[in-house]
């Protein structure tokens, strides 16, 4: 997290327009994906997967230098633990992700011509898929926190690169954010989450955020 | 924006060029993917969206540092409010951009045994469309001018990634380029556009560009 | 390879990690994709090998700087073989890799709902995928070697293209590395082989790596 | 073109190495685009630009420093043109190349269990295929000879998206290389071409760089 001259004001605008983006990106490909694939799916994921990765890497590349580009609660969680981050900024920067977050998902309905809030119907649940969001959580946390250490400028395809792979490797999509997980439960679409899921995913990528701090507290500590 | 030192004649070919390949390459691969994707249109619009990102890369790094590779009148006047580019090239730089995209549509309608100029009949109208293209107008000065401002060996990146996942998220697929928008006019292709379709297109683009200006000129207004 | 002050523990620990989350991606990518693609094996390898090199490009970047990122046993031990990795040391990395690896095969097994451990089926032998995964290791060396060599901070895309492409033009679909073949044969799903043809070919292999540092021993010995 | 040190028999090595390896690619994955895409082209040729840009990322970054990676005899002949390269080198260079080229198709052939060399059946023909590859190439030399000399770092990515996206937008989809014209006419695979097409290709790629060297040395010549 490099030097930050700007204000927090600016900076949470910045937090709360990229988490917005992103969020857009994640439900509108998801549904564009599959009005278009025709019933195949591992169409309408690559679609869902190559445009988040690919605006990962727009909002990341235009916005670290401004916010650190953070867009997740547990990566400004994260960064405080190891006092990489200000305490005091947390509520700011955590409010702007997850009011961003929402207002993504609710313009990406309007846009596709959907209610702007539709309480998703899409079950997300069981042992395999709490595993994985703890594991992708982690291994998120990991590659940004070592690849701001030790290759900062070339984060955004770190952090790019890992999402649009987990798509495919974790049997939840890899959800691994708490403003994408709670904002993704008002569409009823291809990205979408059952409000009653959503708990149970937030205690999973704690406990992969948990791990991820204590392990890279570990690393990072080499000075 | 890097310091320029050729003569308006050599960067104005250079956004001639530019805005030709890539109205190319929209239109090409449209036309290529819509042929062999038998009927899938998801398929369809990934070559088309894999294939604009990958040519905005080539464009961008090969002639970033000669013109800028605006390409787009809503960049250069963009630059022009905010005081990065002069005014008095502002006209040069626009009509290359608009000739070169409609010769660019001309020749890939040549290029695949049609008509060098057939109009358009596909219907891209309605609010949902309207807002879609403001919202990503405004979405793409702002990547341009936060990654030129703190990024911009990185700049290439963050355009392509933008545009590449921008096809999937807005329902409108994102023209977000007035140049772009007039010159598809012209084909009656997978990535046309209906003439009677352009006017609310630019209105809308134009509103979009407003806000990013003016949001832009609070952000980036830190000295 | 880079100055690597950490201690033996640190990046033992990262290659073991890093193996691990490379065999979740190929085999969980596999698993994901044969399941969504409908039967076409194409939009299958497809995902795989996206997949594969986007979570390459994270890991490289992430822990390049910190144990060299090999995850590959033929990259560790062609390394001491060039004097640019103590000899020392390769036991633990190579151990570390292959424990990762087939860690990672079982955990991408369990979290798709299939036993911990179940042997491949998949048939892969033959002269032709033996020539292929002999080339395929000898061209991986290089790059990685070429790419360390010369263009170092670059070296996480050339290694995450190369991969990504091979898995298209090989019949094996590009193993090239004895902890992946090894832990692969735990799987019985899309990226399995089948045990009683993971002995030719990690000779072919080990040919191949081979080659590689005998052709690499010449063409970087410029000093 | 960076700072040469290494002998010719070294450089013009790894021109036949690259070629090679670029050609194997090439061909590889047309046939294995081709078996597993179920006759759905557009998955195939997907398969087949992806493949060729992620190995032009991994072999121009390996090599880059060591020959310049040309791979391909109007560049090296469009330097010596524009007096970048020695015209004493060309044919070394030149000759690796088409051997090289025609080794990697041939090996592709054998990998995939077809006879060494198959004289092509695929019609490559007409006037529109004849532009097709005098634009494809004078934009692909534009391309490499402006990221050279404003970003030479970043020419490996522009180079392959270029070639990624020329796939699609190129009727012909862009050959744009003697080397890779004249080899790709021993493989009736996907990416073959008839014997009897390939001089009207040379003849269309000639005249394309020979637009494309005048233009540079127009756009170029700024000191």
């Amino acid at each position: 997290m490099p030097a930050i001259p700007l204000s927090l004001a600016k900076r949470a605008s910045v937090e709360f327009a990229g988490a917005s983006v992103l969020l857009m990106a994640i439900v509108g490909s998801g549904i564009m994906g599959e009005r278009l694939a025709g019933g195949n799916d591992a169409i309408a994921l690559l679609a869902n997967s190559i445009a988040t990765g690919a605006v990962l890497v727009a909002l990341l590349l235009a916005f670290g230098e401004v916010s650190g580009a953070h867009f997740n609660p547990l990566v400004t969680l994260s960064g405080a633990f190891r006092q990489k981050f200000p305490w005091r900024e947390t509520p700011a920067y955590i409010g702007a992700q997850v009011v961003g977050a929402f207002s993504g998902v609710a313009l990406a309905n309007v846009m596709f011509g959907l209610p702007v809030i539709l309480t998703s119907h899409h079950v997300r649940t069981g042992w395999t898929q709490w595993i994985a969001e703890a594991v992708a959580t982690a291994g998120l946390l990991t590659v940004i926190a070592c690849s701001v250490r030790w290759r900062p400028s070339a984060t955004p395809f770190a952090v790019a690169g890992y999402v649009t792979a987990a798509y495919w490797f974790f049997p939840s999509t890899s959800f691994a954010n708490p403003a994408v997980t709670l904002s993704r439960s008002i569409t009823d679409t291809f990205s979408g989450i059952r409000p009653t899921d959503v708990p149970a995913f937030l205690v999973a990528q704690c406990a992969g955020a948990l791990a991820a701090t204590a392990f890279l507290g570990w690393i990072l500590n080499d000075e």
